[in-house]
């Protein structure tokens, strides 16, 4: 094999608060060699989402913390180069946990998943990557909206709400999207098809949430956190289910924010009103799988489900726009191009 | 009829914080006549619990609030007195929102339920009603234990929390309780055979609790509130589940306590490690009444489930026993003796 060099992009300190340019560092070494049992992936896409920012800590999560010195954790999707083992072979499309490199070894493990017959990498990294799965197995499994409930969902634009607000549609719920910005709002309920969406910079936001759900809310996707919440808790129904999957406006928060305690009305509220809180990840549901796959499918092909990409070219690029996406300044699926897609549909 | 009075404890000042004796005022009226579709009961016994507290403030919640001058909420028992109705007939026991007064006028409607062929009022009191229910309930439903598992539950020597306890070990799962004091301790494990009881009040809490539960926490009874919960927050198992039906400690509460702001790393928890947290409320399951019935016989009879009493003589005394109840000076089920019970049985 000729030598390779593999760019990768390092955790050199804890962040605290917001990720700062100076956490990272850009280095090159040569591409590793795949040993027996192992292939190696050229990275096509890295795929930027808010749990990025919660390996980061120090703190053991689902996944244990990067250490300082590792790569950057991030899912991704890339092609296999060269390959010892069985389960992959020169050519697959496989997603994994690239991290922020080129190149990368894979393993046959429950990170790395060849994807048969799928060949548009993109819609991999959207809709059928984690964001996608996080979407729909959160409403299917969890939200289980009913006809005529009201699902709200926080980051309306973003790569997991956008989906989450379009299947609430299709099971014949009112989708009420909250985003940040007029451009956003006009996005999702223009282009998304969600029946209202709330600019939670607005002075009045909480009014204007109130009447965007005039019969109250029965599902909150809880993408975002405490800003959010404070206005949605007033209006939850008795029986209302709150799907947890994601909590950008914390990520950043160094250690517990000043009072008051909100933890006391919460309790009281889930008591008050029997709410359920469940906190769920996507690859919990891998036998699942298929399902997701095959619903995304034909709502993708009946024109029900509808994406938008934010793409950057440049893996150097990525911690500029992992701290640009937890600002809120992304707009659709944020995903870094690494290398040339040759599965990329032609513009 | 002759004339029969009518002791009543009326809601006189909405309290803020901890009632205060003079929240109430104990007024005399004659016992009201009823008609056509109604009955009279007198009542027996009243039970106490925190749920009251949570009916004396303004603010809406599962049932509308205590207005000011009228009789104080509350659960309790008696027999049917007269009866212009087909639903009850005179000698009928029937449970009931009785509330703090003597005599209480009643429907065919969901809070008053006639028992049949029960007739020992104070075990209804104890183990049948609203707080075996709610132990049952959010047992059977929400924290399914499974053997091996460990439950904690707060308030362990309480009427709710020492039948969970109880419960969790007919389901072959560890049940660590935790209580206020040594001697509650103590009948917590001697009497009721839990595995373990932790006391709050010592000033190494946390580690005991962790002590006590060696392979983590897969259901947490949630009967009181933040101070307990800070301990038992980091030792949660992945995808425990939180039944929500009680909180102490928040009832007495005007306004938010002051910072740091739990929320962020409470959310944060139930999204890492997959919790569930579900508020639920016993008369939810109705339905479901039979089951709990011929479960909770059978668990008596075999001697599986123990219960403690704390009884107290005179409706006039209801207010102190519910300011000792929330304070957490009573042991065992609270209960106010209203009149004489011909179904006591004889000491």
């Amino acid at each position: 094999m000729p030598e390779l060099t593999n760019r990768q992009i390092l955790l050199r300190r804890r962040p605290t608060g917001l990720v700062q340019p100076d956490d990272t560092e850009l280095v090159t070494n040569p591409a590793p060699e795949p040993a027996e049992g192992e292939a190696l992936l050229r990275t096509t896409y890295v795929g930027l989402d808010a749990a990025v920012r919660t390996w980061l800590d120090g703190q053991p999560g689902y996944l244990p913390p990067v250490e300082l010195g590792d790569i950057i954790r991030a899912a991704g999707i890339g092609e296999v180069v060269a390959s010892r083992c069985d389960a992959f072979a020169v050519g697959d499309v496989v997603t994994t946990l690239t991290g922020f490199q080129e190149y990368v070894i894979i393993r046959d493990d429950v990170f790395s998943t060849p994807i048969p017959g799928e060949t548009n990498q993109l819609a991999i990294m959207s809709v059928y990557g984690p964001t996608g799965a996080t979407a729909y197995f959160g409403m299917t499994d969890i939200g289980r909206p009913k006809q005529g409930e009201t699902v709200v969902v926080s980051a309306a634009s973003g790569a997991v709400g956008s989906v989450v607000g379009q299947i609430a549609r299709i099971k014949g719920a009112r989708a009420v999207g909250i985003a940040g910005g007029p451009d956003k709002c006009r996005y999702v309920t223009g282009e998304l098809g969600f029946d209202a969406c709330v600019d939670h910079r607005a002075a009045d936001f909480p009014e204007q949430l109130k009447a965007a759900c005039p019969k109250g809310v029965d599902v909150y996707f809880e993408n975002v956190g405490v800003p959010v919440f404070d206005a949605v808790l007033p209006l939850f129904n008795p029986f209302a289910r709150i799907p947890v999957c994601g909590l950008i406006a914390h990520y950043n928060a160094a250690e517990l924010p000043p009072g008051p305690d909100h933890l006391p009305l919460l309790l009281r509220t889930i008591l008050s009103r029997r709410l359920t809180f469940r906190g769920f990840l996507f690859f919990d549901y891998a036998s699942q799988f298929p399902d997701f796959v095959t619903d995304m499918k034909a709502w993708l092909s009946e024109g029900r489900i509808k994406y938008r990409e934010d793409i950057t070219d440049g893996l150097e690029n990525a911690p500029r726009e992992l701290i640009r996406l937890l600002k809120g300044e992304n707009f659709g699926k944020k995903i870094i191009r690494v290398s040339l897609d040759p599965t990329a549909p032609k513009q």
